[in-house]
């Protein structure tokens, strides 16, 4: 997702500290006092506007969100989403997937959502995918023994390399839905890509992969 | 796949005892004999009226394929098509798929492939679905160590229990291709069905999968 650049972003981000945590790594194994609770984790990665990590916060009062992006000039967006919401159980981090075990311990999440990632469609570019095996290490790491990695794309060639991805890992696939809004799942929540693709008739991929007990 | 009784498919099988094996448990470990060479055995399991199989055969002459089909009214069309095709790399049995470990031996067969099985869309039929966990505990005996399953459906609800059910066995998946027909695959070949559903735009699943190493 590409927005123009927002000088004013690192101030914003700066004045919502309650919602935005700019040094992370600092909670790394204590996500728990930032939230002053106990509830589990659920990470978003790659969290755009926010719509879903709004959303899911609402729907899910008694789980700790965070939502991590990478573009400043997006979070932003994401930040008054839920500033608006008046969540407490959601933070924000404007940080890189590839850095993901700086934030966060191990065991310390117990979901990890990947919604309309970039597919990277090259070949060349393959490491780059959410779902490329050396992230996939990565979310092994900071998932819990019940933790779940839960994939929505309307991308198909994505979502082709992905079950494959996590299947050649090991993983054990727990769900696959090829077409989700037409099997109606009432408590999903759309991200703002998902309203505009499935609007249109794309369908919408989803599936939910788990690791081996460890 | 249904047809109209045929009275007289008892008899038409009997005089094309060069293609269709009327008491296949007899050749069990021994399909070598029967094909007299020591080329790799493909199994296609509900053969239908045999466009694929002959298909198959035709393209890969050092390959030795069996269709199975149970439904004697459409399995004579299948004997029609091979008988024209003059290939002697194929036989078909008139066999139920329940009884696999009868006909073939351990590490007997190279590639089993599920093209347009049953769907048996109802959840309580879910035991007859051809990948349900019990039919894979035959495929995963009699298939080689370099065995493949190969299934290609138009049905989205087979496709989405099939991955599952494949994961959850162990089975690791090689290839998910989400529309077939749009990524073309020149080896690719149709059986009666395929040619009609992808002809009027439906999009056709295919998935290779293998069994962890014995």
């Amino acid at each position: 997702m590409r927005a123009r650049n927002k000088p004013w972003a690192d101030d914003y981000l700066k004045e919502n500290k309650e919602i935005v945590e700019l040094s992370p790594s600092e909670y790394k194994n204590k996500w728990n006092t930032v939230f002053k609770n106990n509830n589990p984790i659920h990470l978003e990665i790659g969290t755009g506007k926010g719509q879903f990590v709004a959303g899911m916060a609402k729907q899910y009062s008694d789980v700790n969100f965070v939502g991590m992006e990478l573009a400043k000039s997006i979070i932003v967006s994401a930040v008054q989403k839920v500033s608006d919401s008046n969540q407490e159980n959601v933070r924000l981090i404007n940080e890189d997937a590839n850095d993901l075990s700086e934030f966060f311990g191990e065991n310390e999440v117990e979901k990890i959502y990947l919604n309309f990632s970039d597919p990277w469609p090259k070949a060349r570019h393959a490491k780059r995918r959410l779902t490329f095996k050396n992230f996939l290490e990565q979310y092994e790491n900071i998932l819990n023994s019940n933790g779940e990695l839960i994939l929505k794309t309307d991308n198909r060639g994505l979502f082709e390399f992905s079950l494959v991805s996590f299947s050649q890992y090991g993983m054990i696939l727990e769900e696959v839905l090829l077409d989700l809004h037409d099997q109606a799942d009432p408590t999903n929540i759309m991200t703002e890509y998902e309203e505009k693709f499935s609007g249109i008739g794309q369908p919408i991929y989803r599936c939910k992969a788990r690791f081996q007990k460890k």
